[in-house]
Order: C-alpha cells, then sequence, then structure tokens
C-alpha cells in the first residue's frame, strides 16, 4: 500500500567518501587508511548502533565492521586498504533495542526504583535473540533469561544484563527488519606505486656519451643504475615517437630550423610511423623492450608520454581524415591560441561523428605499449582532450590491467583538474610549482587534503618540468632548487624533477616566460653524468629518507605546525601503525639565516604533554632533545634550508 | 558500441539548490529568489554557453533561461520563484563554436593577419546554422554569408561576423546533438507566509474575561482584533483536544494534582475523544470553525498543535492496542527519560507491524482537520516520531493543499533538526534561542543562510515558548525581552513569541530549570489584555516595521557589519527590487549603554563611495546623515536597545 518499509527509523545521510554523488569512485593506494563516515541517527532517544558491511576486493566477500560514534551523529570506520581493486560498501544502522533498555535500566537501578517489570522487558528482549538464535547460544540465552525472570534476586539479574559479552551476544540477534542502509559506494585501491613514486625525468636523445650524437636506449639502459642509486622508482621520457618533419620547430621553439635540428618530441608522427612507432634514432621496439625490462629489474618502472595530437605528416592524417578538422583551404585547422599558431601540431578533433573508432584507435595506442611492457602512462595536456574519452578509456584499461598508473599533465583551471582525478587519472600535476610563502603552501595543502579532492585528486609534486622555470627556481639559484625539493619531496608522496638541468644547476629563463632558454625540447644536450653538485647529494640523501621514512610514503597525514616567522614553515607527518613520526621545519628564505619558534602538535604525534623527545635530523645526522610544545630552530640557507626530523618519546 | 555519446564535451558538475544529492526539493517561497549555479565547462580552449531549462508550476511549461559565467567555471541564473509548486530545472551546456571563432577572428584581425580562410570558416558556421533554420531568418543568413564569402572586403566581413545581433541569431541553433543536460532537480515553492510569518501563542483556556473561568474559542474571538493589531498574522493554540484525566498531572507538572486541575493540553485524550476532537470546555466544532473564519477575516491563520501522543485514556488505546508498546505487566508503557517517567503520556510505537494503518490514521488527523479550515500545523517534538512517516505524511498532505504549512517544534540535535526540514518540514524553531552574544548570533546566521541549510531549513525564531524561558529572559528583564524581540523579528523573517507572559514581563524561572514557574501548561491563567506596557508599545511598532519593509520578508539577506564593541551588533537587509534598505543596530548589553564605530557594507546596499546617505529610525522616528563606511553609534537600553534604520542615498 505505501511503497517503503516504513519502520526503519533510523536515518544514514552525508557517507563518506562519496565522489560526484557517488558517480565515481573514491580513490586509495594499497596500504592507506580511508575514513568511512556517516551521519546516522534516528528519531527520540533510543541507543542506535552501526556498522560498515565491506566488499573485499580479494575474497568478494563482504564483512561487516563496527562504527564508532564520535560527536554531532558522525559513525565511522577506518579501514585499511591493503589489497588492489574495488571495495563496495554500504553503512547500516539500526535501534539497538537491548541497549536501550539496558541503559535505562542502570538509570532506574541507580535510582533505586522498582524493576520487576523492567527485568520482564528484558527477559523478552532476550528472548526474540533466542528465536533468532541458531546456535550454541541456545542455552546461554535461556539461562539468562531465567535468571532476568527470576524475581528473588534483582541484583543478580542487574548485574547480569549489564554485562558485556551478554550485550556482545544479544547483538548478533539484531532486527534484520529495521536495519536502515545506504546506497553502495566504492573505494578504489590502486598499488602503492600510485601513491608513492619518485620521477626523474630525462630526453633519451641526450643520454649519449659522445657529444651531439643523439642518445638511444642503450645510452639510458647506462644510466639506470645512476637513477636507481640517486633513489628514484619512476623515470619518465618525453614522447618516444617518430617526429613530424613537415612545420619542425628549431631551436628556442623557432619557426626556422636549421638542417639537424631534432624537433620536439611532442610533434608525434611522420612518415615512418606514429603513436605506436618508436623514433628510428632512439633504437628499436626491441631496445625499449629490454630497457623496460632492465629497469624493472632495478626497481624503475619507465613511464611514458602519450600526448594524443599530430604533426602534420602524421600517418592519422592521411589514414583518419575525418578525426581533424579542416580548413577551407584543404588544409588541416593546427593548434592556435589566437593570435598565436602551432603549425607543427595537429589536434584531433574530439567532436568527430566517427568518434567512437577514434576512442578505440587511442585506447588501442595504450593497450600496444602495455603489451610492450608499459605500466605507467603521463598524459600530456588531457584537459584539452574529451573528458568522457578520458572516463571510458582510463575504466577500460585498468579493468583489464589495474597496475597501470595514469598521470595528468594539466596546469588549467580548478574545475578541470579535479575532474582529471574524478575521471580515474591516478596522479596528477599541480599548482604546488607556484606555491611559495608558508600561506600559499598551508592553504594548498589544505585544500588538497582536507577537502573532498583528498578521494580523487591525487598530486604529484614537481619543482620543474621542460615547460615550467618557475621564478621561485629562476631567481633563488641553488638554495632554491634545494629547498623546494625538499619541500616537493616531505609534502607529497610523489613528486618528481626535470632531472638534468635540476641537477646541474641550469636555470636561465627564455627572456620574458617561465620556461628554460635553449630549450631541451627543442635540441639535443649533452650531459655530464659524473659531475659533482651538491644539489645531487641532497636529492639522494632526501630519497632515502623517503624509503626509510613510512610517514612519507603517503600525502594525506600532513598537519602543519604553528611558527612564530612567515618564513619558517613546519609541518609532522605520523605512520601510526609503525610508530613512524616525522617533523619537517623549511626555512622558505634562501638568502638568509632564519629562526623561529616551532610548536610541534605533540598530541598528533602521540607524545604526552611534558614528556621530552628526542629528534633526529636525518640530513645532518644532528639530535635534538626538545619538551614541551614550543622550541627554537635556525636554518641557514647556504647550509641547509631544511631539518628532516625523525622523533621519538625521550625514555 | 560504446554505450554513451562520446561528443558531449562539456562537463557539469556540483549543480545548486541540491539537496541530499538531490533526494529533496529545495525550498523557496512565493517571491523568493533562488540562484541556480553550477560548474560547467569543457576540455581545451573553446567558448562554451549555459543555460538553465525550468519547468514553471503554474503552466508546465519549460523556458530557457540563459546563465552568467563569474569564476572558477561557475555559472549562475537568479530567479524569482513567483509561483507556488514545483520547479524543475536542469542545466544544460555547450561548445559555442560560432563564439570560439569570433573571438579567435577578433584577436587575428587586431594582429593584423591574412583571414580569408578565417571568414569562410564562419561561413560554414553560418552555413550549419542556416541547415537548421526553419524560419525568416534563411533569408538573413544568406545574405550574411555572402557577406562573409566576399574577398574584396575583409573589413566588412569582420565587422559583420563581430556583430552581437548575428551572434544572438546563430546562437538560437546551436547543435542540439552536443548539449550536455544535468539530471533534473527540483525547487519547491511555497506561499509566502512559509517564509514570512509572525506568530503569537496563547492558551485559549486563558481567554476568558472573567477570573476563573475557562476560556473558549468565543473568548479568542473578542481577541482577534487586538492580535490583528498587534500585527501578528499566526495564532498559534497548544493542542485543543480532550485532555487525558488517567495520570493527570497537577500544577508546576506535580504528580498530585487537585480537583478542577486543567491539566496539559499536550496529554491528549480521554472518554471523550482523542485527536479529532475537541475540548469540550473550549467549546463546539462548529466554534472552532468560525473562529477560523473570523480569524482568516483579519488576516489571521489559526495554527493548531498536533502531538502525536496519547493520554491514558485516549480512545485509540482501546481500539488500536497494537500502536503502543506493552509492558509484561499489561499496562501500556508511558513515555519515559530514565530515571524520569511521564505516566501522563503514551508515545506511539513506530515500530508497529501495523505501522500502515497507523500513518494513515495519523494522516487523517491532518486531513480532518484542514477539511475544518486549518491551514498550519505546528507539530510537537517531530523528532521523536519517525522520520519516514513525516517524509511520506507531508508529501502526500501537500500534493493535495499545497497551501498547507508546518513547524517543527523540535529543539534537538543538528543532524535531526536539519532531517525535519528536508522531508518537508515548512519552518522550524531554531537555536536562536539560546544565541546571545554577538559572535553567537553572527555564526549561526551565517549557518542558517551561508550553508546548504539555507535550501531546506527555514528558521523561525522564538525569544520564549511555554516550555522554554531562557537565562537571557529571566534574568535580563524588560529590557532583555525588547532586545531579543527586535532581534526575532529583523533576523528571521518569521518569529514568534509565547505572548501574554512575554507581554506582561513575567519570566520566574521554576527553580533550576529553564522554564516557566507555574506555568501554564498545568493551570488556567488570566490575563488583563487591556493593561499598557511598554513592551506592547514596542511590539506593535517592530511588527509594522516588517510589515512596510519588504527586506525584512526574508531571511537569507542578512550580511552582518564590522563593529568597534562586542556589545553592538549590526546586520543590514536590502530588497533590490524596492530598493528598500534595512540596517539593524543592536545593543546586546540590557544594563549598560553601550557605543561603537559600525562599518555598513554600502556595497551591498548599492550605496556608492563617498555618497552620504539618510538613515531614518523607524523605532524613534529621528533622521541621520552619514557619510562614508564608519559611523558612531549610541544606545542606552533603558530609552531603546536598537535603531531599526531605513537607508537612503542623500540627494
Amino acid at each position: 500500500m505505501i511503497d517503503l518499509n516504513g519502520r526503519n527509523r533510523v536515518v544514514i545521510s552525508n557517507v563518506s567518501p562519496m565522489v560526484e554523488e557517488g558517480r565515481y569512485p573514491a580513490k586509495s593506494a594499497e596500504g592507506e587508511f580511508v575514513i568511512i563516515s556517516a551521519d546516522v541517527f534516528s528519531d527520540g532517544h533510543d541507543e542506535i548502533d552501526a556498522s560498515v558491511l565491506v566488499q573485499y576486493p580479494d575474497t568478494g566477500e563482504w564483512r561487516e565492521h563496527d562504527m564508532d560514534p564520535s560527536f554531532n551523529d558522525r559513525w565511522s570506520y577506518r579501514i585499511k586498504t591493503e589489497k588492489i581493486g574495488k571495495y563496495s560498501f554500504v553503512v547500516q544502522g539500526w535501534v539497538d533495542h537491548y541497549a536501550t533498555w539496558r541503559k535505562g535500566l542502570k538509570k532506574k537501578y541507580e535510582a533505586g526504583q522498582d524493576l520487576k517489570v523492567e527485568l520482564l522487558i528484558g527477559a523478552d528482549l532476550l528472548a526474540q535473540a533466542l528465536s533468532k538464535s541458531t546456535s550454541g547460544h541456545k542455552k546461554l540465552l535461556n539461562s539468562w533469561i531465567s535468571t532476568l525472570k527470576k524475581t528473588d534476586n534483582t541484583e543478580e539479574a542487574v548485574m547480569l544484563a549489564l554485562r558485556d559479552d551478554v550485550y556482545q551476544t544479544i547483538r548478533q540477534y539484531k532486527d534484520k527488519d529495521l536495519i536502515t542502509v545506504s546506497s553502495e559506494l566504492i573505494i578504489e585501491t590502486e598499488r602503492k606505486r600510485a601513491a608513492y613514486s619518485t620521477w626523474y625525468e630525462l630526453f633519451p636523445r641526450s643520454a649519449a656519451t659522445a657529444e651531439n650524437a643523439h642518445g638511444t636506449f642503450s645510452d639510458v639502459k647506462r644510466l639506470l643504475p645512476r637513477v636507481a642509486r640517486m633513489g628514484f622508482d619512476v623515470l619518465y621520457f618525453p614522447p618516444i615517437h617518430p617526429i613530424g618533419e613537415k612545420n619542425r620547430k628549431g631551436k628556442n621553439n623557432s619557426l626556422s630550423p636549421v638542417e639537424g635540428d631534432p624537433g620536439s618530441p611532442w610533434a608525434i608522427g611522420n612518415r615512418t610511423g606514429g603513436h605506436k612507432d618508436i623514433h628510428p634514432e632512439l633504437g628499436t621496439l626491441e631496445d625499449f623492450k629490454e630497457l623496460i625490462q632492465e629497469a624493472k629489474g632495478q626497481n624503475i618502472e619507465i613511464a611514458m608520454d602519450i600526448a594524443y595530437q599530430c604533426a602534420p605528416d602524421h600517418p592519422y592524417v592521411q589514414e583518419h581524415p575525418q578525426w581533424f578538422k579542416w580548413r577551407p583551404d584543404g588544409s588541416v585547422q593546427y593548434a592556435e591560441n589566437p593570435p598565436k599558431k602551432y603549425e607543427d601540431i595537429l589536434p584531433i578533433n574530439f567532436e568527430t561523428e566517427d568518434w567512437e573508432n577514434l576512442w578505440l584507435e587511442l585506447k588501442s595506442v595504450i593497450d600496444y605499449w602495455i603489451d610492450k611492457g608499459v605500466t605507467i602512462f603521463r598524459i600530456d595536456n588531457p584537459h584539452t582532450k574529451a573528458f568522457p574519452f578520458w572516463e571510458w578509456m582510463i575504466r577500460e584499461v585498468r579493468l583489464a590491467h589495474p597496475e597501470i598508473i595514469f598521470l595528468a599533465e594539466a596546469f588549467t583551471r580548478p574545475r578541470l583538474m579535479e575532474r582529471l582525478g574524478k575521471v580515474g587519472f591516478n596522479q596528477s600535476y599541480t599548482y604546488f610549482t607556484w606555491r611559495n610563502t608558508k600561506a600559499e603552501i598551508e592553504e594548498y595543502m589544505n585544500e588538497l587534503t582536507r577537502s573532498p579532492m583528498r578521494y580523487f585528486f591525487r598530486p604529484n609534486f614537481w619543482p620543474n618540468t621542460p615547460d615550467i622555470l618557475p621564478p621561485a627556481l629562476s631567481s633563488g639559484g641553488e638554495n632554491a632548487h634545494i629547498m623546494r625539493l625538499i619541500l616537493a619531496a616531505t609534502l607529497s608522496s610523489s613528486y618528481g624533477i626535470y632531472g638534468p638541468v635540476y641537477e646541474f644547476g641550469i636555470n636561465d629563463p627564455h627572456p620574458g616566460k617561465e620556461e628554460y632558454t635553449n630549450n631541451e625540447k627543442y635540441e639535443l644536450k649533452h650531459w655530464d653524468w659524473s659531475k659533482y653538485t651538491r644539489i645531487k647529494e641532497i636529492i639522494v640523501r632526501v630519497n632515502r629518507i623517503r624509503q626509510q621514512n613510512k610517514a612519507l610514503h603517503t600525502t594525506w597525514n600532513v598537519t602543519f605546525a604553528e611558527t612564530t616567522s612567515d618564513q619558517i614553515l613546519c609541518y609532522v607527518k605520523n605512520d601510526p601503525d609503525t610508530n613512524n613520526r616525522i617533523a619537517v621545519v623549511v626555512n622558505l628564505d634562501v638568502h638568509h639565516l632564519q629562526g623561529a619558534h616551532v610548536r610541534l602538535p605533540l598530541g598528533e604525534l602521540g607524545i604526552e604533554p611534558g614528556q621530552s623527545y628526542k629528534l633526529k635530523d636525518l640530513l645532518s645526522g644532528s639530535t635534538y632533545i626538545w619538551q614541551d610544545e614550543w622550541n627554537y630552530v635556525q636554518l641557514n640557507p647556504f647550509e641547509m634550508p631544511a631539518h628532516i626530523f625523525t622523533i621519538e618519546p625521550n625514555i
């Protein structure tokens, strides 16, 4: 007659994590904790209870976990997501009649009221449980019922009724009819490297030993031990496909290339092939496959750059003219940002009526390289390709290959950045590159980690890229490079550098731009990989610190500490599983010594008030004994712009 | 093959207003403005456009309104909801190829580039519009196409392409295939009194002229002109049903009533009837119906109190024993808050297996009284009855009678208060009663008006009720009563008072409680309605100010002003339709004269910087000329604790 179950009095609302009204899964990574929470309440004053039913991705089994109430009717359960795959969950809540009765009984007992009828009510509740019990509980329940029904010993009956084991037994027989169940939501757990990864970017063509020679995959193979020793586990190359010859750009993005100019790797495709081919000068497909395997042996994954765009001489233009926009003069529309023209790049028209074949072909590029051993894709400018394509493509790829990681190379407006995370990208470039002051860094980190973004946008912090030489680095020199590296590596569990220029102190901007001059995008470089630099030594140390401290393997655990100077930034990270406590103090002023009192959030770190504690600076090796919240720190950027402390209670 | 329309590049997200993921409608009232907004964006750099399609409740017709972009890809449209009923809406967004082309053309033109091919592209876009046009536009479009195709006069072609009328014409022929459409959401518009109402509560049984006589509906009829003159438009009575005789409470809630004690009106039902009957001493059903009609003639609606609970002698107990919980001793479970017992009240068991019949009967109570002319129901303790019942009942009642208003009398935890609003209550009691300091009032108002609550929780501010004599009133005397009344009446567009005690200066608390002693809930009172009080005169003035100033007819337009004293609260309200600008300044210190500089948000009020403006205090009649933002105010609570200014530019 009335189309609902009207007896379900418990309300469940504001379930978290929930991304875009449940349309997208929330993200987690292997070993990370996720707090599942909801408002759970009922009318009236009855006691209620709540649990979460979780379907585990490995076994497919549903398990029930008790939720705990905090304040304002919020209930939560902290789950450690240990397996890759989808954790489905529903929150459920019910009125707990036995707990309600028991609570009332206790108060009435304490008030000295007559409890005869009350105890009979309790016996009825036990009898209801008895009627549902199938197991060895029957005998137990029967004996408890007798005790409650005995009228000669109220004291004994009350003591029984208040016993926790009695409560826990009854609790197993709750009336399933009256349980309210939320909609099903999903947490998708990705492999650990999706959340904790250390990236080094280089152009393979600049890896040659001989000056002026074009580097090859074999040259890169020789560099692998160096990359591994420096502590990087992802080695990322700009596109390795044939480079367009038509409208090729010269050095410094000039329109007049000269003989021998190699062109931009992002201008993809020529008569020798397109997105499924390898630029002949880099080597063969076999060389590339070998390099991937060799890297894997050294715990390095090769990240491939996928730029879905074409040089004018890409084979797609002839084979699939319907995937491009054609101009009335019979030419293909090139990329432009009027009045600027990018005539070496043809964008793909995602509004083509042949979109299904286009999507299938673009996905086949990914599948092709997965087949060759690639496990990580860095996607170039994903915000200039249709979002529905990414949603479909990433979902399909990850259904077959859940280990694949996609990094979104988008530096664009906030809603677009967020959307790429929602539709499936596992990592994203961020605004970190331009967040410099204490207030900027704190605000941005809080947005990333304490807003709903935490569940769909996983940051990867890059101090620089081949496209971006931020003012902080071009004006701040070596000190700034060290300081920004330490920030990236300790704020975010994934970070990366466009390595050679970073290591070797190159930071001349192209006039009027936030870009490197004589950019490697348009010319071969030759690097002296054996050269000593202070920066390199610190990179090695910082990456070792990251490896050895689990608190740095997640981004979500950052908490900022109060300091008495705008130039001194301080934050802590804690891994409760291993009691690994990290405090980082950074001097943001690269030109001057700065000092400040900092106030460590000791509660967050599990340090008792008044207890003294030992700090060991993992960068310098020095140790300190501190007590109480407030202590003084001073940092000289010409020595070391930061402390990375581990903290131990001083016992 | 791929199951979606992959060419729809525009994304629509975070649509507002959306209550509980769209499960419940957002609320508005006749004549109120609602901002419909959404994130609307596309990949890439194309221009996009967005509109909202609204289905109007009166005609059922769908109309399209352009949305305007603000920052961060947020688009909005401000709709005035003028008709009672449901406004359905969907947001739609699309890539605007003509606008994209036009913007590029302008830049290329300004850069002096060759435009021949560009103009042909524009001609193609016009030709696409032409192919869709069915009307008289064909000729126009053809002539524009010729102009763009003429190669001899680029200047003329560019000027044509940039013309706004050309753009507006093309815009009508957008490619419907490529429009992204959001899910449908609903704004439910209620009649004006749901949002703007002025309540007076009295016990009809205390309305008699003669001392010790039991008041009747006829006595109340004589008071109607007084209520109307005071500016109230809702007259609310405690329950008017037969009062239980079994376990009846005596004066001051005592368990030992004496002969003649009338009992609490909330202990409903005895041998003479229940929720569909009238307490015989108040009069007959005919008297009540007459009173309702007489009140309507004076623009007063009678609000009926519905308390879904029973005295032990309520007919339901015999007729529907299955709706109650029975104790093992054969008695019905009474209400309790252990160890306290309320033996005059039997709660209804909403978990009864006979819940459908229960719900139908409870709804029939409402229908019965609607049939007798009642249009407003004040629901007693709705948070102790099952939420699904309210959701169903209010929806069903309002389907047949959209004019009915339900006020939720819940003073409970935040999530429960909110839920009652979501499931359909049109008005709610609030925490205003206990918000006293400047910070408390500002924070609470901002929560009500600037959080998602704004769309489902409509406040009704009560300084007191028969259950609640807050410390501010019991300790603050007449000055406090005046100050709290002005706050309630100007912060919230709906407010009410439990009137007689408020007017006549009664504020003695029952020892240890926030409640009146010798509470009218348990005894007849006799009031001298003709007695002069300062409070009464101010109530009359304040209610007249409310009537005459449209800025006070909505709660959502409040903006707080900075002041230099914690004792001086200042806020403005603006009605842009009528240029009615109100500023209220209140001295929160009822014992001392206080002064402060206040900084009026002139931008909010449409006053130009540097312009002088005239303030007229509607309470005192005084006028002032102010200039600039900061001005000084001083208030003596023994004279008048507040200014209620209208503001006019001083021309």
